[in-house]
């Protein structure tokens, strides 16, 4: 309580500092329905209520009031019904209490409290609907915030950007739980059959741990389809499987991870080639994280040192900066090394380039750099993920203009001795520290020996 | 193909006896979004798009004119951007094939195609907006269709009631998968220490056979909450875990099996003795499901068995069937026998009653029926659930209105004796066949011996 009430002081001084003295109204948002309404998806809060109410409840309201530096709590207590079908639920007292507001209300009466308020609209739709019927107006559809909603996005990404240490311990639980799930899933691979073996296995380890998962597991032998959500491909002994699977602790708060490991429990020679091209790669990206440091370097200099790496094997022609700067990296490592993460996998993301893009930035039309999602100086209590990859994503590979654009940077015959792999993926979350930075996730080990042990077990 | 083409033709046929020659639009839906965009739920389409498209593909549409018999496919490609996230997608004329559909065009055009039409909304309020732009009309909101789209409602139930061979093909194999997720339920309860634990292990043998939850899983020792979705209690040794848990496969056919066992391995005697009187209104309501019996009657032949089972144990008092008329025995089952069940787990209840209920039946707004889900003369091919139940609410037992209206017929003593009963449930799921029923759940036992024999291995 103590933490939201922090974090909401910190939310006004940021207001503040921008010079606007609005209210904000924050919306929890509700499990959609899939077929009907009593058959729901499960309920996941909006982050920005979670991050400011501590605690995620369907159909709640938190209005914010900066001058008054009070908030209260729009909600109200399910029908007498409703103990019968989902249990008994606090009281809205209780709710307020655990919210630290300073009022309760029912949730009918919100609009009484936000003239002139500002928000930040639901992904959905008909949510957003229901928000604009409250503030009385419209609210942007552009990706990012405008008007006094954008206002509010800047001083929510000045709270958000750096973590507190109650989010860095959730932080820690969700990454603790997915190592163990990463374990599990590379100790399985020998006795599955399909992804979606693997993948349950995975799975079954976060929800044990009555955690969620953070995004849409990716577990696949086609890891150049970069977020593949189908897992019907069966494992075999030649493939690479690329898992790509974080949880969420109960308050929502993400774990991002990827490992690569092959089925049949041994790299072969050019797979591990490969793989430690890529590895270099993430451990000179890794090792530039530090406060002052500019993430959209870090993404340059890994893109770099795979581009050197995949010269010393042959595939590429020249010098390793000039291949980058032309982009030839990209037709392999076509995304970007990675992104913010807190309570949103990608975090904030919901605010566009807000969030990801610092003062002044925007983002790149290069083929190389425009899927990057973070370009900002690093500061102490942030948390990044670095992912460098390498794929063989034939939409791109066998495109002709790009064939020809590249053509005397790749050696194409070359590229072929590597068939054996189709996508590779590396992926850690690190906390920049006052000194430097700790990975987070470095209980997990990513080398190829240390792999196949794992895989022995 | 050959299958929706059926059902399109015998939706036709409806419409034509009802008198409509309107055309129809069925949208497919779209994943929505959690946090930020591209976070999303996992897709399921809606179900009537389903049932006569035969595939689940997003943001379509499918356009049925019966005066021309013939089916159009509203669909767009995704963009070149998608082959890198998401992998090569079928081309559109590739899934007009698919569904079988005698044209295919881009999404846009769709309000060219269907003036006059009629259409089922999505329960998701901002895809009916979108359906009302297209439409140039407002839907309804309240529970059931009216007007044109009503008599739609009407014609979709005529022809979903009755399952074809491939659906009853298809909810035979979810209910195999959910027949090992529940054995695996069973024998994994001696090694867990948390509901999580035998629920993830439950949701692991669905998700390894790249089936889906047909419905939230419901694993608990808090039995009495009927639709209990949080997993976070431990085990003890006295309770009785109740696991409401079914599979729907790829095509989004769905299975309902509920089973209660004991953590210990052991039902101790007053657990035992309640499980055999729900297990016996469970058997006597199987044997009750064949053509022409009245699934009302089925409900209260059920009530009656648990109440006559209940004044044996001696807690109701009284003549069982004046018990049921004055709903006493409502006060431990208080939710409806059952349910259709098909490609949704309650099949088709996104049209309200139209689809539960026959001809000239409104539903009771007495306590012992009002959340009765089914109320029909049952046909050859349709699929119910037969699900008794007893349960300890403390909202409903702690009413004070309800104990004094019910306490001559109670003997709250007596009660207090089976205090190791918080819910117990038995559901299986039975196909109405010409001459009678087939179990189609019959291969995962119910009795106590069985149940303790599953736990021992």
């Amino acid at each position: 309580m103590d933490v939201v009430r922090s974090r909401r002081r910190r939310l006004f001084q940021a207001l503040q500092k921008l010079g606007a003295d609005f209210p904000v109204a924050l919306w929890s948002g509700r499990a959609p329905a899939k077929n009907f309404p009593a058959n729901r998806h499960y309920f996941r809060a909006n982050s920005h209520f979670l991050y400011f109410a501590g605690l995620g409840i369907e159909n709640a309201v938190i209005v914010m009031d900066a001058g008054s530096d009070r908030t209260t709590l729009f909600w109200d207590e399910p029908g007498p019904d409703d103990a019968l079908w989902h249990g008994p639920e606090p009281s809205r007292d209780q709710v307020a209490a655990a919210v630290g507001a300073d009022d309760a209300r029912a949730l009918g009466d919100v609009y009484k409290f936000i003239d002139g308020g500002a928000s930040i609209y639901l992904p959905d739709p008909g949510a957003r609907l229901a928000q604009e019927a409250v503030l009385g107006r419209s609210l942007s559809t552009s990706p990012e915030p405008e008007g006094i909603d954008g206002v509010l996005a800047q001083a929510i990404v000045e709270v958000r950007l750096r973590h507190d240490e109650f989010a860095i311990a959730e932080i820690k639980k969700a990454i603790a739980v997915s190592i163990q799930t990463h374990k599990l899933g590379i100790q399985s691979t020998k006795n599955s059959q399909l992804e979606s073996h693997v993948c349950a296995k995975m799975e079954e380890v976060i929800y044990g741990n009555q955690c969620g998962t953070a995004y849409n597991s990716i577990v696949t032998i086609a890891g150049e389809v970069l977020h593949n959500n189908c897992y019907h491909n069966p494992l075999g002994r030649d493939d690479l499987l690329l898992a790509d699977v974080g949880a969420e602790t109960a308050l929502g708060w993400a774990s991002d991870i990827t490992r690569t490991w092959p089925v049949s429990g041994k790299f072969s020679p050019t797979q591990k080639a490969l793989y430690d091209v890529v590895l270099d790669a993430h451990d000179q990206g890794i090792a530039a994280v530090k406060p002052g440091a500019d993430y959209r370097e870090i993404h340059l200099l890994v893109s770099c040192v795979l581009a050197g790496g995949l010269v010393d094997l042959g595939i590429l022609k020249g010098n390793p900066e000039s291949l980058v700067d032309s982009d030839a990296h990209a037709l392999f490592f076509p995304h970007g090394v990675g992104h913010l993460m807190g309570l949103d996998v990608h975090d904030m993301e919901d605010l566009g380039d807000v969030s990801g893009y610092g003062p002044g930035r925007v983002r790149s039309d290069r083929f190389g750099l425009g899927f990057l999602r973070l370009s900002r100086i690093l500061e102490p209590n942030m948390v990044v993920t670095i992912e460098p990859g390498f794929y063989q994503v034939p939409a791109i590979l066998n495109n002709s203009e790009w064939r020809d654009r590249y053509s005397e940077m790749v050696n194409w015959d070359r590229l072929a001795d590597f068939s054996d792999v189709r996508g590779i993926r590396i992926e850690d979350d690190v906390l920049v520290t006052e000194t430097g930075n700790e990975v987070l996730t470095a209980d997990l080990p990513a080398d190829t020996d240390s792999i196949e042990g794992l895989m022995l077990r």
